[in-house]
């Protein structure tokens, strides 16, 4: 990760510590990663972590964003949540990270 | 279509007259494909309800069907509320329809 991104990351997540200890209290966990599929901070152990970048962020959300730009270009995808049988998944992506909240 | 789909289509447009006509006041509008991609039902315009189904049904559902299975095969998407800067479209996916609802 270049040094901004990591200067950019600990004042979000400093400024953010309530917000990170309430999220992690009331949800299953948490995934942050670089947009260039770098994994950056997770309340998950590794293997989790890495394979909710794998399939969510690279795949599945890449695939998304294109679909919303292929259907209109001037529009961009915002938010994303995902309800499956055992959980949600809530997935903000933004520049330069990506975030996904598990409930 | 085969016969069975759309008897069954028929059925359940038939049993939802009421909150068909509710949701197409109260949003952009809906497209129903059977999942083997045909158009089935839809208040928008041909092409826009065609590019609907092309990007969302056909590439971005399935893809996220896929993560998720990659990620807990016993897992599945039961729907996606995806929020772009323009839209909300609600999709849910089933057997043998996928409805996307645009808000």
């Amino acid at each position: 990760m270049n040094r901004l991104n990591s200067k950019v990351l600990e004042e979000i997540v400093h400024k953010n510590a309530d917000n990170t200890s309430r999220i992690v209290e009331q949800t299953h966990g948490y995934v942050v990663s670089e947009n260039n599929g770098a994994l950056v901070a997770t309340s998950f152990d590794n293997t989790t972590a890495q394979a909710i970048v794998k399939h969510v962020h690279d795949n599945f959300l890449k695939m998304a964003q294109s679909a919303i730009r292929d259907l209109d270009p001037t529009d961009k995808l915002c938010f994303m949540r995902v309800a499956t049988r055992k959980f949600e998944f809530l997935v903000a992506p933004d520049d330069p990270f990506t975030i996904t909240v598990l409930l």
